[in-house]
């Protein structure tokens, strides 16, 4: 299969390209891969589909989410993760909707304070929220028989390091076992799925 | 108890004021209510708490969101339902968690699309999943013993009008049992939960 991956160069990227080894990638990223994007506005998504080509699959690990305590929280600082990680992704499906092949996927990326919150975590927990529920819905319609799920994986070994402190007693996941997740939304039949990975 | 109502003259407002008839309420709204209020703009929040008050638990059942197909969905469409629904009460607790009282309560609306997706309601369904989330992760971070939680109905039954065909085989819910769930969220004990009403 022809799969774009987009945010292949972040960790959870990193991952799916593990569990995705075996297909045609193209990668697509802020900063790096094979196309640049700007997820966050719509024409940068549309030229970015534009270069693609033809594509079995659509894969996005990619948004970022503001870490920061409650109290200090402004309206600003919460809309930065809509912004980013929540209208990123969003935008990719209003576009990658009219532009999979028939039967072909997409798959979004949320995350596991969806069901284990932190401190200093409420805008990455309602983010993955929406994302969940959003491809729960999207899922019933899709056109020509495109699937769409979404990989929510727990703390990633690669990047506990990064997080330190902000997720304590969290188990880290490995890289390998978040790549199956995406082997399984991208080959396997799911569609509408939230795919937990503890 | 003191309790500043948002949204009481829609149906859940109504629901919710059934609910807490036994209580000191004090009413917001867009358009009608002791106090007027856009929640879209923060000043205007900060003012109407500025108004109100002490307050022992706030309660909002205000929010729109957009219906319409996924194939015609745009960033600008989505994005209502994020603007309104979504960060109208994302505000509200922003500011509630330094004016309510000790040992207080919040109280949110989501909706039955958080687990019974439809056509059409996708955007409805991302901002009910994300406010259920950012509940549930606000409860951990909230200071002084207050609570906060997240009331989610189904098709109320003065709804059934205004939404017809939106929500094929969903059994409306009546309004009484819906205020009951207010009940329980500012009455009870309960915090971080997304109190389900079906």
């Amino acid at each position: 299969m022809r799969v774009l991956l987009i945010g292949a160069s972040g960790a959870v990227g990193q991952a799916a390209t593990l569990g995705l080894k075996h297909h045609d990638i193209v990668t697509a990223g802020r900063n790096s891969g094979d196309l640049r994007v700007d997820l966050m506005d719509e024409a940068s998504v549309r030229a970015m589909f534009d270069k693609a080509g033809a594509l079995d699959a659509v894969v996005c690990t990619s948004g970022h989410t503001h870490f920061g305590p409650l109290a200090e929280m402004t309206p600003a600082l919460f809309r930065k993760g809509l912004d980013d990680k929540l209208m990123g992704q969003v935008n990719v499906v209003l576009v990658a909707q009219h532009k999979v092949k028939d039967g072909g996927s997409i798959t979004l990326t949320s995350g596991i304070l969806d069901r284990d919150p932190v401190r200093k975590g409420v805008n990455a927990s309602a983010v993955n929220g929406a994302l969940n529920l959003f491809v729960t819905a999207a899922a019933l319609e899709m056109p020509r028989g495109i699937r769409i799920n979404v990989v929510s994986p727990g703390l990633l070994d690669a990047s506990v390091k990064k997080y330190d402190g902000f997720f304590p007693g969290h188990p880290p996941v490995s890289s390998a076992r978040v790549g199956l997740a995406f082997t399984k939304a991208v080959d396997g039949a799911l569609t509408g799925k939230v795919i937990a990975v503890d």
